[in-house]
């Protein structure tokens, strides 16, 4: 049979997918040794493998293969409640609702706040997976610049009175942003508090690593600025600290708009895989999970110098780069001659070269920075890192020999 | 801080939950004994949880750790197809995509093709999980009757022209129905194709229990009577046949939209959690499937027989109900002077007698059959169907007492 014209919804052509998460795919594809400075995975050796095989073996039971709890398994709610009053931003049960990895809290953010046409606030460069979710529930998406301490809140009044009206949600990546790696100053934060609030605008509070700074001082988070707050919608994960194959993380929010929440989870997936969150929820039990992070926090530092240390060994004044205290990412501006590549055709040359990077463009809604690119100093070691800048120095130093 | 209005998006609104899914947590947190007929939720027995367990320690190495391809598992997709081809419904690896469970399936396709305001079919009763799914994409679900041989297919042109319009969607769970378990004739079959066909409708083809026919002969497929169609949007699970909390199933599609869902799971949930999908592909590729379906649709008959033997037994002719030749469930109605008693009443004094099941309202969008309720027969096994239907007839002699 043949159809000419499917019945489309609208946000069928909002819906573009994700370079980023395409890149899983296309490396795998590769047949020839490539450093993944791409993906934002954790290490090898950040993954607790052996201790995940055995709480696996030590849990599976009946439990872990029926239909789980859509709030989330309840030891898991407790531990990681428990675990959380611990740290900088304690929080309480009836704020917590387990979610399918990082990603879903962002669906779910938008699916209860987001109308067609609103305006939805995104930082320049975001991460796409985040401003595309928004966008696939058809949000207008307006871009903010940053600078070295993270979104310039001081511009958004400017921004918003040019667009003409007030935005639904201020999409914000506070701590060790991605792909920028800077993180948004104390000041900055209580100030798009009073804006939200000015506005009645949600902040979609995406904070992946806020638990893995290894240098500096913590900032006071959003929550801990505005307890209590409705228009505080925080998204938290596991892939980042733990493992992303688990997709388990979580929303932190006002009670009054929990139960709407579990609603929305129960149209999209039920709940999550029971079994991780059933491993999760021991290793936190068994207390492992300080320990563990202080472990990562340490290789992670290690290798964000190594990297930093190896592009100026490599690239000296050739690029800029952030120096971030925390995460995962490094974002490299190319100056000079090479500022005239575009990192998006670099792409292809780099991986013929053996190397994967994520291109700035795909880390802007509208396509900007294609002078910029963004790397993962967390999925390699000191001396794959090396390899790696070197096979990107090759990959520069032919896009410039071929102009 | 108070905020007295938030910003919701309007389809917050129809965001109104699921009471299958929200039972889960009631019934962990009932304090006595539950004879449980209302999740779906397959038999402890029929779950090989000695296998998953072997090969769960098999597996598990730092692949199932680190971020997935949004489309699945390569290892899943290919022994999931090379399997279906065994089976009345061969499809290609083109067309399949992994899914967090079935509902994600259903998610998928309302998200692609289900604007605000769009007409939506839907089975009365139907799997109300699913018509919320739609409701949350701010559907007009239009319910159409059933009979025993599934959805009155003739209905729908009378239907239609009444609601001046035609629907975007009809979504349909062709074999052994929930909450009905009938099966949609043959006829039906290529009926609801023709019109499909002739109002550019896309049908959501929802068929969790396919594989689990114990009686009867199967009926040919919507792909088999239409391949290569695009407005066929086929949604399946491993959660009837092998474990829901696993959370993997998959949706089956033209490879002319196949992108379109990997685009749209990208700005849900990134991937699929990866070591259950290694679980099933293992649990496939050791040739395991086959055996096991054969094993559990002899125990699911056995106790579908047990609880309509039951059922006759303990409450005559003061009830009618389905005689599925497949699937998970039952659907009974109150007849003469027990039809006045409402299911949605009955259901707390049911409880408190120590039996719990689905009252017919909670599986009609709009509240329909509160003399009716849907009856799970496959969790339990035949000595506790017999208690839980004398648990069910004391609940209901007692709400005759009381009128």
């Amino acid at each position: 049979m043949s159809t000419t014209f499917l019945p489309y919804a609208e946000r069928a052509a909002r819906l573009t997918g994700s370079v980023i998460d395409s890149s899983t795919s296309l490396l795998a594809s590769q047949p020839h040794d490539i450093v993944r400075f791409a993906m934002g995975s954790p290490a090898d050796e950040a993954v607790p493998l052996d201790e995940f095989r055995e709480i696996s073996a030590a849990t599976l039971d009946h439990s872990s293969f029926t239909y789980g709890a859509t709030e989330g398994e309840p030891e898991l709610l407790t531990g990681l409640v428990d675990y959380l009053v611990t740290t900088s931003e304690p929080t309480s049960r009836d704020r917590v609702t387990i979610t399918s990895g990082g990603m879903q809290g962002l669906d779910l953010a938008c699916k209860i706040f987001v109308d067609p046409g609103d305006l939805v606030i995104v930082e320049s460069p975001t991460y796409t997976n985040g401003s595309a979710t928004a966008a696939s529930y058809r949000a207008d998406l307006l871009e903010a610049p940053m600078d070295e301490n993270g979104l310039i809140v001081e511009a958004l009044p400017d921004l918003v009175e040019r667009a003409g009206r007030t935005p639904k949600a201020i999409y914000v990546i506070p701590n060790f942003q991605n792909p920028s790696g800077t993180t948004l100053s104390a000041a900055r934060r209580e100030l798009l508090l009073d804006l939200a609030h000015r506005w009645n605008s949600v902040i979609i509070d995406d904070d992946p690593y806020g638990l893995l700074r290894f240098a500096g001082e913590d900032l006071p988070s959003f929550q801990s600025l505005s307890p209590s707050d409705p228009l505080l919608f925080s998204v938290r994960t596991f892939s980042k600290i733990l493992a992303p194959g688990l997709r388990v993380g979580w929303v932190d929010t006002d009670p009054s708009i929990r139960q709407l929440v579990v609603n929305a989870k129960q149209s999209m997936d039920t709940c999550a895989n029971v079994p991780a969150q059933q491993l999760v929820a021991e290793f936190i039990r068994r207390g492992g999970l300080s320990d563990h992070l202080t472990r990562i926090k340490a290789l992670y530092l290690e290798r964000k110098i190594a990297m930093v240390e190896s592009l100026k060994r490599n690239l000296g004044d050739r690029i800029t780069m952030t120096d971030p205290e925390g995460g995962f990412f490094l974002w490299v501006t190319l100056q000079g001659d090479d500022a005239a590549t575009s990192t998006t055709a670099l792409f292809e040359t780099a991986l013929a070269e053996g190397v994967a990077f994520i291109p700035g463009p795909a880390l802007s809604p509208s396509g900007k920075f294609d002078d910029a690119l963004r790397l993962c100093f967390a999925t390699s070691d000191p001396d794959r890192i090396e390899e790696g800048v070197q096979r990107l120095t090759r990959a520069l130093d032919a896009a410039r020999a071929h102009r």
